[in-house]
Formats: structure tokens, C-alpha cells, sequence
């Protein structure tokens, strides 16, 4: 709503907030802990942000600045709001991600005032590169939620779509970049799944 | 899932995170800026952390360290997922809202590891009390998204509950404690959603 009274740099700020409330209703392949239903990108999103809060101390590197990861993981999936949620073991789709999600964040957070839009886009792309010790972790943390989920739910995904163990590996072994001993944990996680009939054998 | 390598500290604080999935659960009496469902507690404590970074500059107070605000709003429902939703307007349950919440952090932030745990409850006590100059600029964003979401939705809650004008001032009325700008455009979302038959006159 433009108020009369309102400035400019406000009501951009303002526009910004109702779009980005569709990240609610962009919903992903993983479904809650008590298996109820699919979760969406913001629920994602504030679980990955608290998770940055709780598991701080795992990060591979002490310097780590933990402000900067939580930044980065409330505001990774905006772009799904025009490119979609792309599934990490759809190989097909994964080959138009960049350009979608390039295109899309030019245009979300385009919506900001300019000083802004460039911090946010940056930080997008920050994440999206995984070179800094903080986009390696928010990476991690990214990762590991739908693992946690899909040992809660009876592999739902993993099942759903016949992922068997080396490809959960392989997808997610980026979380050793940001995390040693998370990705010690997912390595531990992904043996009971096996065992307990979750997660399939190669 | 507990591991058979797996440190305690690591394992309370995975625990803590499976936890509170629950609050994505936990609904609001507010719906999403589209109307198509009500918002749910892990929602919104998402999009009042990002309208913490996008409304930064609006803080009555230029210190204020932005960070901690947005640690504040991330965790500031969690007490919900005992205590639930207290709908601001309801009088009735208000009353016992300070003791339900109370016990209900005792138990969920002493699922963490003690440190953690202490500096969880800490932030929500902050937060609660609405006297440092973060706590003020985070109830400040915690009253206007509601708000917003009232004037993107024909005043749905308002009308639902027969909410008039002096009671929406007065419910929020504390956003001019964490930001004299916002509660100015605060004024102004209600003169137009009055005019625009939203909300009742006295």
C-alpha cells in the first residue's frame, strides 16, 4: 500500500516485505520432522538460521562470523520465489538453476533500495560460490536439515525418488567444506538410516 | 537419533533442532499477504529476522546492533510450542501468558547445552521486557508485520475479532519505542486502512 505521506526509500523497503512473504508458499521435496507435511522456504530458512545460531562451534574455521551465516541463510531461497525450488538429485533441472536464479535475483532484489539490493545480492551470490568460510557453512547447514528430516521420516525423499547411500553422499559431502565433525555426524546419520531400512544400499 | 559415536553436547543441541520444528505448527491468528492460509510461528519469526536487516536504519537508536535483534526475533515464539499462540487481543488469556511462557522456556531452552541454553533464555528474557534498545526495535517489527499482513487482507483478523481503530493503536502502539519512522507509517497504514473500510472507527 503507497501512503501519501510515505518516502520513497521506505516504500521500496516496505514492497519488499510483501513480496517476499511467496517464499511461504514455495514448497520444498522434505517434509517436517513429524512427517505432516512439505516444508516451505521460509519455514527452511529460519530453521537453517537457527541451526547457524546452535551449531556455531562445528564451523571448520574459529573466525567465522556467525551474524554473516544467518544473514546469508534467511535470505538464500528468495530466489525460488520466480525460479522454483530446484530438487538436489533432479539432474535436469539442476542445468537451467544458475540462469533461472540469476535472473530472478536481479529482479527481487532489484525490489530493495540500491545500497540494499547490492548487499543482499551479494551475500546471494557469496552463498552460492561456497568459497568463504561462511558461505561453506551456511552450505553444511543447508545440507544437513533434509538429512535430519529424511532420518526423521522414514526417508520419505530418499524413498520417494530410489536415492540410495553413495548419491546422499555424493550431494552432500560438501557439508566436510564447512564442517568436520557435521559431516562426521551425517556420516554416522546416514549408517543408521541404512540400517533401520531409511536409506537404501548401493 | 541418538548415535553411538556421538558427543552429548552435539546430541542435545541436534535434539534442541528437531525440537522446535514444532513451531512451524504453531499458528497465528494473522494470515499469509495473499489470504491463503494463516501464518504460522516458524514463518514469522523468519520474516520479522529479515525485516530486521531490510528496517535496520529505522531503529530509534543508530547503535543498535542489529544482530542480536535478529537472534531475538528468531527464537522469540519458541516458548509457543508449550505455551502457544496468545492472540494480542484476547485479554483473557493474556493474563496467564507471563506464567505458561515462563515454564515453557524452562523446558525447551533447557534442552541445550547448559552455555547456550543460558544465552537463549537471556535473549527471550530481553526480549520480554522491551527495555534495551534491541528488545524495543524487535517488538517494534513483531507488531508491524501483522499489521501489514491486516492491511493485504482486507483486515481479516480485525474484522474476524471486531477489532476498531483505538484498539489497533493502542495493541501497537510500543512500535514508536523502537522506531519513531515506522509508528509514523504505522499511523498512516491505519488512517488508510480505515478509510478504506479495513478496520472500524471508534
Amino acid at each position: 500500500m503507497f501512503l501519501a505521506n510515505m518516502n520513497e526509500k521506505l516504500h521500496k523497503q516496505i514492497k519488499f516485505i510483501e513480496e517476499i512473504d511467496k517464499v511461504k508458499s514455495i514448497f520444498r521435496q522434505t517434509r517436517l520432522f513429524d512427517n505432516s507435511r512439505f516444508e516451505n522456504d521460509a519455514e527452511h530458512s529460519w530453521h537453517l538460521a537457527v541451526m547457524a545460531l546452535v551449531l556455531a562451534e562445528y564451523s571448520n574455521e574459529p573466525g567465522t562470523d556467525i551474524c554473516k551465516v544467518v544473514k546469508m541463510v534467511l535470505i538464500h531461497d528468495l530466489v525460488e520465489i520466480d525460479a522454483g525450488d530446484t530438487f538436489i538429485y533432479d539432474e535436469k533441472l539442476k542445468e537451467s538453476k544458475e540462469e533461472r536464479e540469476k535472473t530472478a535475483a536481479e529482479r527481487i532484489f532489484g525490489l530493495l533500495p540500491d545500497e540494499l539490493g547490492t548487499e543482499f545480492k551479494n551475500l546471494w551470490e557469496e552463498f552460492e560460490k561456497r568459497e568463504t568460510k561462511e558461505a561453506k557453512f551456511a552450505a553444511a547447514l543447508d545440507r544437513l536439515e533434509p538429512m535430519l528430516q529424511n532420518s526423521k521420516t522414514e526417508g520419505h525423499t530418499w524413498k520417494k525418488y530410489g536415492i540410495n547411500r553413495s548419491q546422499v553422499l555424493g550431494a552432500n559431502k560438501i557439508i566436510k567444506d564447512g564442517s568436520e565433525e557435521l559431516w562426521n555426524f551425517a556420516l554416522s546419520l546416514v549408517d543408521a538410516c541404512v540400517q533401520e531400512g531409511c536409506l537404501i544400499e548401493d
